[in-house]
């Protein structure tokens, strides 16, 4: 439909492949099957994305290895297709950044992958992931992405937590013994997630991920891919966790969406949901994130095509007018006093930076304190805060 | 401190009596006592409060009689404080528009007002409720807001909710009783709110609390006072929640403020929390409800009176500022034709103003309707909403 | 396998038609489609569910007319499959005591039946639910539940909703009176819940329905059905929210399920999930209700036709076990005591029964009462729920 | 009242100090002050409490600082308090295994305590944890429990995740380097807490502590104490949390209770709130958790003091009664059938014992497996956790 808004109109906001940013297959892809409907899009032909992105600004493109080659795919099918996408790719001038594993559609996963409880399913899926980085490692991408959907419980007895962190450990301790063994130079991130398919997912949150890489026999190789929406289905605050992911240096890649609060896995375009937390997310990836911008959102069920190409620029613009703002916000003299108002200079200095003893022998730190009278400063959060609500909003 | 930031710098955005805001003196004068913590703040002098508010554009200053009268104090004490509140609103050109009873603070309460399993305590309520009427009625207020944060219990066996429901139903029957015997012009809104203080509350939403009302002798007299954030707690929408009471005739009074999804009651300042809700909840007041725009907030115990201040501004500020967005946004003739592309014109269309007997008779509605085709046209609503998206953040 | 664990052993915990538990047909016939994955199940004949639920001792079998009629029948095949259902139910022995309308799988309901913006939409779905009225009535169901799965929307401006809750009162009034013109015996049961699959859906809790009903041309033909998980979803306690559909006398149908907190529609078979709340809930239904039990529930994907029968036979088990456990609590005489001891029975006595004026006259009300001496007598719920719990773990 | 019900009767269920109970003086000594209202019972004595937890069966007795020594107490008072305490928990046959400090309750620590952003604050808060750590071990305690509620932030700006990290780790560095100067045997355990008092509080989730952990100097020294309500208030399942922290080798100590979803932080006695996620929490502990059982709860505040101690004995008495109730589940041969049908047995089976090269060259794994054979084994979860529900209902 021509006369229908579009929101790329070649103003400031428009993206260009220098802004990194990438979106999967399977989400422009999606057809709007949900557990109560039916698809309400026909198939997207990845050809057909792959130019569209391109078209929109995008700089990447990514796949489970299932969204590109059908399952059960015979090899001369499967290399067909293969080549066919690496023209599009290279004619279009996107790059893959990134692949990942489809461990979670067909029924044979419905009681996870590495973490099955039937030791062939988790040998059949190690095999699947392992042919799937022989691809990765063709196209060019240098991160694979891990998202084990299926690897939970819905009942208690169900699943022996230590046994299947044992499991998915030898799994991970496989896949990192394989990348070496060939010399790739391909690094893993695992994607956390709550629950939803399963009733609790192993690996709940970033923090859960990066405790259980700590366990790994080559940890260097392993970081996380966290999904904004996912931890907000956790009602945790998402820059938050993706902060402690960069402070432990294992952000890997990244996933943007919206959600609105805890329920179901809305993947809305990015910005949509919780607009403030957006902000501070695109804060926080400007001041320190190299990776690339993955879009993984899900064009809403009561949109036809143009609806999707819509929505997908829509992640995009949003991105960019939230990197605007949060560069204004950082550059306003304003913000700065205002910063210093609240002592954000003061928590980057060391608290015991001259020891132990020393801190033990002061007694202006503790017998001389008073306790009292620092209390009565106020932190100026609300006048901070405010500021960044200005610039959000756009009004200074 | 002088050199701090404020936030209301006579721009456009600096409110003025004609925009109906209005503040409880609870809110500024919280003194930051949470369950973890010690007050943070002296208590504020509710004739300051009155004087701050009114320098800060506000219209309107409520209270619960607690707030105003210490609990416990005398007839003699009592009146003294009332004239000389009276005398300071007065002065300030403030009004009273809405009053409300403490039915919560005193341990008397611990297991509820109208609906504690103790008798005595419910007659106690309902006498102090009475009372603060009077007061309400004698300071020119016209709503009385109930909100009974302690009408509930933590074990089910605790309290029999229909015989609860019996309670509650008598309580708001004898008010209405009194209020129309003393031929005062009051009327009254119930606040719900799922949990906190209690495990789980009676009346927990506006639905729970619009239907109750349905069944008082005098359901004219009793509507809703819903707060943005309680809603939230309930992981519901706000503005679909305050519409069905617009759409009930119901919508008495409103507490606004801000709410980071499902958790503790937050409490923060207006815009904080959900923005995007909050822009469609102004532009749904804004569309027809005439009430005063109260600010049931609490500035966060990290500030001292400058931020508490400072919180209260911002509060009026973002109100304004969202109105002047939602208002652009109604205008822009794009946004007119995208509502037309994705058919809002079509849902103002009564479906069978025809009658039933056409609607059976018409073949084109079921036996010769192309569900097949029908489904195929888009809704548009991506695009849609990135218009909405735009005029929030200020760059169209 | 005939050598799994079969839970209905032939104890006194196994159901007969006089328990009156049924079941729909899209229950124990979900094949495991999710939003991540692809069916796991084979399709169940809804004759085999039929023979197969009357086997293990259910009373009822219920329908969307989708469930059994693929959608797109022409009139011959319609007349043959419900033709061959009728025998199947007849000689079984169950009854048909509940039918409801599929208005969400098919892509043309993406947006919403009766609130969709499409007004054709909005009129086919008026007209499937009118034809399949008439089936519920040939086969004798006396109750017609609604629910509004697709009524919603994920962004603001997609949905007016004052104007979309003037449509479905509109549809309401409209199905009220034919049902009073075809002198049919059939009532109404809207089911609400929060989300899924839409971001938002109208009417999100028993109480925003229970409200919605008030407003329509015949009240008295619609009441609600609950599903216990979905007020889950909101993190509502479900017998309380049943309490007032019960106080209100609309609880015309109830689904009985578990779900395990605030997250996606789970469906677990009933106890599962949150059981000390199950308890609670049998206390009440069995106080008062006269409806079916009906169970509203998914067998996990995990399982094959073998674990789908057995998870309907746990619903059915776990509602037997609570109700004997239930009633042993309220029969036992230190329960009854405890009860005193937590003044339930002053609960149950009027709070004014004498009168308002009485009431303002009682110096012992207020000016004499001693509200800190009130305050210090404790509730003893602690021990009145811990007995509740040894009742619920069978330990007494 | 000596007629109310004492659930404690002297049956099986009446622990002994073999059972390892502990309970903080904080638990049984809070006053009912909650934001909404006042305490609701006098203070108690901790000497007091002492005694009643050592006739209630109770093992050990925990403390923060300032719930034995009133802040700002003197020197005199408080070798006076310490000394008097010491002798009552001699007396008693009480020992005290865990000591931690308040960080959160003086207005000092609105912003924090290691993290805040006043570098004096942190300051005094290493320094006053550093003076507990001495008492901590002069009383005998072996583990020190650090919960920093106040670690946090409402807005973005506010907190600098990343170097309140670094702050965080410099703390727990420098403790880490005073017990082991000292030669003292102490542990430290982290307590995770999403949110409350904060918006959002630092390391919201045992995921997050365990990562956190791994960056310091003596990661050998410091473990989690996870609280089972705070992982609940993040929707998590907590045996699943507990177990990864078990299977990290990083169980310090554990903190029982309850509390139902996500909500405001409940402190419900143990057993209320998710009764089936407790019965798989006794079953997880039992397997393998040597420490101590230590409850903290808050009895409601609608109960005297009566009432607290029937809600401490109820703590005690559930998980008893549960531990009865897994140690059945185990050892039922029916039950050990079950999961072998449902294949737990080869979940404890590496999934590729035989090393990479043979998975690779194993064609069965991937080339001839029989993808849809293998996806129409059913996995009979669902009696499986029937027969739990039976055990745990005790009609077995």
């Amino acid at each position: 439909m021509t006369e229908r808004f579009t929101p790329t109109s070649g103003d400031r906001f428009t993206p260009t492949p220098e802004d990194r940013f990438s979106f999967g297959l399977w989400t422009v892809g999606w057809q709007g099957r949900d557990p109560f409907g039916d698809a309400t899009r026909a198939a997207l032909d990845p050809v057909e994305s792959v130019q569209r992105l391109a078209g929109l600004g995008a700089w990447g493109v990514t796949f489970h290895d299932d969204d590109l080659i059908p399952f059960g795919s015979t090899g001369t099918e499967r290399e067909a297709i293969v080549k066919r996408f690496r023209q599009a790719v290279d004619a279009s001038g996107l790059v893959v950044p990134m692949v990942t594993t489809n461990l979670f559609t067909h029924p044979v996963f419905k009681d996870g992958a590495f973490t099955a409880n039937d030791r062939d399913v988790r040998r059949y899926a190690l095999r699947k992931t392992l042919r799937n980085i022989d691809l990765a490692v063709e196209l060019g991408a240098t991160t694979f992405v891990a998202w084990g959907g299926r690897e939970g419980s819905e009942s208690g007895a169900a699943k022996d937590v230590r046994l299947a962190l044992h499991r998915m450990k030898e799994a991970f301790d496989l896949l990192g013994e394989y990348v070496t063994e060939q010399g790739y130079g391909l690094r893993f991130a695992i994607e956390p997630k709550p629950n939803e398919p399963r009733g609790d997912i192993l690996l709940p949150t970033i923090g859960h991920a990066l405790a259980f890489i700590e366990r790994l026999e080559r940890p260097e190789l392993v970081g996380v891919n966290p999904e904004t929406g996912h931890e907000q289905m956790a009602g945790l605050n998402f820059p938050h966790g993706i902060a402690q992911a960069m402070w432990a240096d294992k952000l890997f890649h990244i996933d943007l969406n919206g959600q609105s609060g805890i329920k179901y896995d809305q993947d809305l375009r990015f910005g949509a949901g919780d607009l403030r937390q957006a902000f501070w997310l695109v804060d926080l990836l400007e001041s320190g994130y190299e990776g690339p911008r993955h879009f993984d959102f899900k064009p809403p069920r009561t949109e036809d095509h143009d609806g999707v190409w819509a929505s997908a620029a829509g992640c995009m613009r949003n991105y960019l007018i939230l990197k605007e703002r949060t560069a204004a916000f950082r550059a306003d003299p304003e913000v700065r006093a205002a910063l210093r108002a609240s002592r954000l200079d003061e928590l980057a200095r060391p608290t015991a930076g001259d020891g132990l003893a020393a801190l033990l022998a002061d007694r202006t730190a503790y017998e001389e304190f008073d306790a009292a009278g620092a209390a009565e400063r106020g932190m100026a959060f609300e006048a901070l805060d405010q500021l960044a609500m200005d610039h959000l909003l756009g009004v200074r």
